[in-house]
């Protein structure tokens, strides 16, 4: 009887196993890519959680069409595609505001609360709640932190910091020293921008995280030739360039995720890493659709260095999603049926950039000949020069962003967020459990229980 | 061993059973309503699919926001949420376009392929291809068409009907009546508008249908009374009124519906039935977001209706999407984070409705206070005042409109269409197979697969 139990067991682990992978993930024949997003119903060793700031459906969709390969019938699907599991719903618990920022919102996916819109990891109450990184620090694993915004913004904040507000930059760099579990630091891979913030005259983080046996480094060799498992990596004053205008010097989210990856992954007992693509959200609320195609390149690059992380671990869990949507974009405007991302890669630096170097005393037609591979039209040069004689940056941005705005087809409705429901990707064993309507909380409170 | 054997068998199926429904639907502690999306693995006999036209992600989470109780700290989920499953892409495929119009995403969902804007159930070489609803009346099913629209418009169109263009109306009503299969008319209930496309100078195809059997019926009360399995009932000229400006003679959504499927739920075979919530989308291309809420409601009313009937048949497959976004609405707008559904609410008759009004002449203060539960500040006033003054009555229309969405905090950045992803809801035996990232033409491809 004994040995008839244990068949039944098997052989129904085995057909349920079967029946979950044939419901999950892309496993029809139309699919692009077969994907298996449980890969192994095993222990989960290592939680990565990845946030795409302001990346709503449409930014999700719109990137398939940049990705598109015109010569075949069908839309190729994207590495994001590839992955999908379900969408995720984002309102805060605000008494002023329904649509959440991104405090809020990382909040919940750190601590699995809801809460007011501006809180880093404390309730209504204003009480400091326990994130996962904090969790997982608890239970001996190794934490990282990488953004492209100054890492001690919003999302990252809520992972490693308690703050009653999002905006006391310097008590959250504070928190990422000061506040230890069991006597360590909480967070051993720190990457991003903002050394303003830990550099201060009132004090110097960085001294103090050296002194601590951190490795600090400023440019992308540095951290490459790291062998440290704690790390501080700062590559601009406040937030990183946008990925096309970045240097040589100064690492893309991929190149920081594979160091955060590397390091982290000595841990015998696992990691927990949250890694932001930030300025899509950035980009989004300057209604800059250049910017916010290329920081999802960008981000969806770093997803690829995670996914090829998790297939080779099999004990990683990985879930996508973003925070909320920015910017109301649209695929289509004005009554247009098309999306034109040819408008939008035939920028080779960022509105912004362009801007900046109108404004810096630049010839307008050199320098969007230099960096556009499309021609202004008259009328199109006729904006940028009108909104170059007002000599202020934001008006020359907006018109630059909107000569491609126009040519893509991207439509904006606000400069702020919106409330509609996000996407949810994931990879690994316990893909399934997202694999639903879930609440942005749900993604804390599942990952508390792997991790317990 | 055999006995074993079927031992193993039994517990291997429960056991799967079990892990399925633990991982579909909505069975985490969180969940408002525990659903089950799988009730029956077994045989699906009736196929009901169900399309809000125009009905992005960014309108289903709207509605949540509109049917939150603020009473409360939780948004309560919707009848929508309640059944999500996962998202469909539905890009044409077009020369000219890459963002969908409602009769290539029909012909998607309909007939399984790609095709250009404008086609109903005809490739791109302009050949007609087979619909679910043509496949399954060759199984012998019983099949109905409702919708709020005309019933000859492209949605219900490209499931019944096959033309170059879905502006040819009149050929696609006489496609209703003329295209038969094994000697028996295709659409068994047809309920929607358009008389004008039935009775014409040219041709009647009421008299028609009549002869062969059809009930013929104009309102509420005689569709009610009708007890014949073969039913056409034309509510209006062209499109129904909007669901708030219907009059009592006139059925709901949800009326319809429950008239389909008492007769198709006489036959044997099992039937296939398509719903669709047609005026969304035309809210939505008017930028109306009171009447775009208001038909979303119509079409959850129905929905829930059927949801009903399903949980009582145990085999019945229940799909529901939409065929695109419309508008590119968002949830908040002008850099507010806020969505203020009582601003929508406010409104007891639509802002086509109130411009009629004021077009024949009605007074604008006596009409607007009458049927607006806000009082229009002088500003507001002023701007209705001002449209008035140019006696059009787009003009007025789009004047009222704007009140009530920036108040609402509803965004648009176009009156066509966007290429968003959109929500998959499903309720039946084979609601798993819809759960990932679908294509629209997975859709009909997984009903063929069904009703073989």
């Amino acid at each position: 009887m004994r040995k008839t139990f244990l068949l039944v067991l098997t052989l129904s682990i085995l057909i349920a196993g079967s029946i979950l992978t044939m419901n999950t993930g892309f496993t029809n024949a139309d699919s692009e890519k077969s994907s298996l997003n449980s890969p192994n119903n095993g222990k989960v060793k290592n939680v990565i959680v990845m946030i795409g700031d302001g990346m709503g459906p449409a930014f999700t969709t719109a990137y398939r069409y940049m990705n598109d390969d015109e010569s075949t019938a069908k839309m190729e699907q994207t590495v994001f595609d590839q992955h999908y599991v379900g969408d995720a719903v984002t309102h805060p618990q605000d008494p002023e505001e329904n649509v959440t920022d991104s405090a809020a919102a990382a909040t919940s996916m750190a601590a699995g609360i809801k809460t007011y819109n501006g809180a880093i990891s404390v309730d209504n109450n204003r009480e400091p709640v326990k994130t996962v990184l904090e969790a997982a620090k608890e239970n001996g694993m190794a934490t990282g932190l990488v953004a492209t915004s100054q890492i001690n913004h919003a999302t990252p904040a809520a992972f490693g910091a308690h703050n009653e507000s999002r905006n006391n930059y310097d008590e959250i760099a504070d928190d990422f020293y000061d506040e230890k579990i069991d006597g360590k630091h909480k967070v051993d891979v720190i990457l991003g921008g903002g050394t303003d913030y830990f550099d201060r005259s009132d004090r110097n983080l960085i001294k103090a995280f050296k002194n601590d046996g951190y490795n600090y480094v400023t440019s992308k060799d540095d951290m490459q030739a790291n062998d440290n498992e704690q790390l501080l990596g700062l590559f601009a004053p406040v937030g990183l360039p946008k990925a096309i205008d970045r240097e040589e010097s100064i690492p893309s989210l991929k190149d920081m995720t594979n160091e955060a990856l590397e390091q982290l992954d000595k841990e015998k007992e696992g990691f927990f890493l949250m890694v932001e693509g930030s300025q899509i959200d950035w980009a989004a609320h300057d209604n800059d659709s250049v910017s916010a195609m290329s920081e999802m390149e960008d981000f969806a690059e770093a997803f690829e260095t995670v996914i090829e992380f998790a297939e080779k671990d099999k004990h990683t869990q990985v879930v996508l999603t973003a925070d909320h949507s920015t910017g109301g974009f649209s695929i289509g405007r004005d009554g247009e049926y098309n999306f034109n991302p040819e408008a939008i890669e035939a920028a080779e630096r960022t509105p912004e950039f362009l801007a900046e170097e109108i404004i810096d005393g630049a010839d307008i037609e050199d320098i969007l000949n230099e960096y556009v591979r499309f021609e202004f039209t008259e009328e199109e040069m006729a904006s940028v020069k009108e909104a170059a004689a007002t000599d202020d940056f934001d008006t020359v941005y907006s018109a630059i962003s909107d000569v491609f705005n126009k040519r893509a087809g991207a439509g904006f409705t606000t400069g702020g967020h919106t409330g509609v429901d996000v996407p949810v990707y994931a990879y690994g064993p316990k893909s399934d459990i997202f694999s639903r309507l879930i609440d942005n909380t749900d993604i804390a409170n599942e990952i508390f229980n792997f991790i317990r």
